[in-house]
């Protein structure tokens, strides 16, 4: 730390605290009313939360603050310093760019469109959802072109930098058109490979019920395994699973069902690497923006490094079939082997959520490939679902006609103008490889090692390489350092061969 | 509601409704705090809220606020914003009538005092509690000094108004005084009665362990059973059971014990009290101060009114036990008659909280016979020990010598500095008597009616007396236009001699 004092760099930062202490309660009371409020606590938790997110708003565009940050810059700031001025700058130019009578009527638009898609979807009903997602595509592409003008990236880039900050269209093209070239031929060999598994020894399907406590105990158990730390958080339930609360307090949720246990325990896996994210982010700094987790495609290579690479792992496998006879009883399909197979399954199928590994970049790919000409206005809202089918038959040989609820109404995203943030997850993915592909180079039989339940190495490094270093680079820089080069899709093509074809 | 324009008013209303949306994510945390949070969320956790205190005390402080109230004022007000421009002014003063410096100085010697005394009082470590007790003591007295100055009332009166606005000592005085009079003749002619009972034909205790889910079953039920809305509320388990969370989202929470069932299902039905006073203050009003409960003594009024006055009614045990049958299997001490008794048991003893509803007040009018002096500078931290002894011999025939763990080291209210605070307790359990001495002559064959399970009739009679008067009225005011009169301690003797001397 410097000794020159740096008037304009801690009044900052002793903003961002106090933002981080509100964020502390907006989060909480966020989660409590996923997970606890009684239905008729919602008037007033909205409108508390809406009273938290006004006062945020008026910090974060508070007039003081151009100045400040300007002042700060040409203060003797440290390394970390100079990269969390770098982050509050980037936090002010998102809270700034849009005028307020953008953002209420994109609030509007939202949450009107948001809310009849509830009911339009199941009903099928496409011509009444066009009808509110015009007015959202037109705000979004407003928003693109104001953003897009003020930094010069371009429109869709700039949506996309809201979640992904660096990533740009070109570099999701170069990925995601490498992935494009091998994919469908990829899905071929492991369905052929697969049903000749199936035809020489039947898969197993687990027998329910099974006892929701029963699975609640053995969620519990599976995340301490993986590291959660209990004192530092919880699990519980809510309608749609997520990773809330704070890096102090980490509220993971998820949902059971008695006729399937396996979905809501590979749910928990997924966001246990959320959480542990959030856990170990650097004590020292928090509350200040370089010690958030760096992006969401980062947060979503944490979850598929915990789910899929780890989680789906065979050596995991071995040590977690044990634990569900324990928790739900013994039956066949609960051999180790019937497990692994039940749990890397490949089968195209309508729904982005439900997809298996391999075919879940294709259902990215296709809305990529859809939202971001829908924003550059090359194609619009009629353009969509013919767009979708011919994608859905090109990619994974399915036929969605007239299916709107299975096809494009079946995502919550385009309703609330989350253009951009797709990618995110295949990125996720691609990043995920990256990092076990590194952790290989690094650490002698990686696999074995994973076989005998030392799961610390993958954790040592995660926490070591990605946890720990927080916003404190950019992505690149921080992927470069973690595994000596940038996004690089061919360790997802490599895990997927291994895993799938080898 | 007036069609001249009232701008200064509609803009204190303003401020007060975003304080009130502050006020629902300040409960929502505390609840959570004590209900759900990890043990590491607790320092991040406290900074959030001290934010968020220190946000609300910059809003009730605001140098704008007196003028405001002053213009108010000389509005065109209708009766019901007057009462809440009342309210406002009284909730302004509360906030700036001491210097910042003295409530800094409050807050780390009451939380030194508190820290130190949870460890002081299993240890009977008196003289260790006395030293951190004598800043606290000093400083309430500056406290109660400056406010006597300001306000014109009594030392110990004004620390009162703080929770129960309008009581003085004058008032407590002649009903403690009155009630000193008959209550240890009442106690002994009590015990004779119950001792003769029980050589007649013994008292059965219930046999456990009563398993918790069960336990907690019941509760539920019976919570419904006393109208506890769970669609705008919850109970949970916490270390102290409380109820918290706001009107609109009502937080109860119990503990439950398997070797007692009784305690934990009586003191649920104590904060639903609470919890239904809270949820049937006037909606349309909410976020208004004159919409809030009228104070502290009304609140336990409504507490013992659920407990006592309702719950340990013969008529509502008798639909009592056969729940306790149902959840917890058959036993002899589940008779009606067996359960009314165990409910009604008179037994003097060492602790205030453990104490039944007959020996209660000896413990208040001891604290406050204590306390009022210490306060007033009559007496000193030194002369405690005796004065609690010789009282105790008094008012209980106990002796308590060199036993400060159970006599002045029991209760949390003089180490965190909640002088004026004791007395509301029995004030309530007076008041209780009083509404149902009222409901009496307002209802038709009452007790027969709660012996036929028409509970609504006592609700309804809350609800429009009590609960939807919210602040409108002073204390002494509502009791007259619920009941005829202001506090009469009449009431509260002729229920006692006729529950136990009948």
């Amino acid at each position: 730390m410097s000794s020159i004092p740096t008037p304009a760099y801690d009044e900052l930062a002793g903003t961002w605290t106090r933002m981080h202490h509100f964020g502390h309660l907006q989060s909480i009371a966020g989660w409590d009313q996923a997970a606890n409020m009684p239905p008729k606590g919602n008037e007033a938790r909205a409108a508390a939360l809406a009273e938290m997110a006004a006062l945020l708003h008026r910090m974060r565009t508070d007039p003081k603050l151009p100045e400040q940050l300007s002042r700060a810059e040409q203060e003797p700031l440290d390394a970390l310093q100079r990269a969390n001025l770098r982050e509050m700058r980037r936090e002010w130019q998102a809270s700034n760019a849009l005028p307020e009578s953008l953002v209420q009527r994109q609030q509007l638009a939202t949450s009107r469109c948001e809310h009849a898609w509830r009911t339009q979807r199941p009903a099928n009903d496409w011509a009444g959802f066009v009808e509110n997602f015009r007015p959202v595509l037109a705000l979004a592409r407003e928003e693109a072109a104001l953003l897009s003008a003020q930094n010069g990236m371009g429109k869709y880039d700039a949506l996309m930098d809201r979640f992904e900050p660096g990533m740009t269209c070109a570099q999701v093209d170069r990925v995601f058109g490498e992935v494009r070239q091998w994919l469908p031929g990829l899905i071929r060999q492991v369905r052929d490979k697969q049903a000749a598994e199936h035809a020489a020894r039947p898969l197993l399907d687990p027998v329910g019920p099974f006892a929701l406590d029963a699975q609640r105990r053995l969620c519990d158990q599976v995340m301490r395994v993986l590291g959660f730390d209990f004192a530092g958080g919880r699990l519980d339930v809510s309608t749609h699973p997520f990773c809330g609360g704070v890096p102090e307090d980490v509220r993971m949720t998820t949902r059971f069902r008695e006729d399937d246990f396996l979905g809501s325990l590979m749910g928990t896996v997924h966001e246990t690497g959320h959480g542990r994210y959030e856990q170990n982010l650097p004590r020292e700094l928090l509350g200040q923006p370089v010690a958030l987790a760096r992006s969401m495609a980062l947060h979503e290579s944490q979850s598929l490094s915990f789910e899929m690479q780890l989680g789906s792992h065979p050596g995991f496998v071995h040590h977690l079939a044990p634990m569900i006879h324990d928790a739900l009883g013994e039956q066949p399909a609960f051999d180790t082997h019937n497990l692994h197979r039940l749990m890397t399954r490949v089968k195209p199928g309508l729904i982005r959520v439900d997809a298996d590994e391999v075919t879940y970049p294709a259902h990215i790919i296709l809305r990529y490939e859809i939202e971001r000409p829908l924003i550059e206005g090359e194609i619009d809202v009629e353009d969509v679902p013919a767009l979708w089918d011919a994608k859905m038959q090109e990619l994974l040989g399915l036929d969605t006609r007239g299916n709107f609820k299975d096809g494009p109404l079946q995502d919550v995203h385009w309703p609330e103008s989350l253009f951009g943030y797709f990618p995110c997850y295949s990125l996720g993915a691609m990043y995920a490889a990256q990092w076990f592909a590194a952790m290989r180079r690094a650490t002698l039989d990686l696999d074995a090692r994973i076989g005998s339940g030392q799961f610390h190495v993958v954790f040592d490094w995660l926490r070591d390489n990605i946890w720990q270093q927080a916003s404190r680079w950019s992505t690149d820089e921080l992927a470069r350092r973690a595994s000596g080069e940038p996004l690089n899709p061919a360790h997802f093509k490599a895990h997927l061969e291994a895993r799938y074809l080898g």
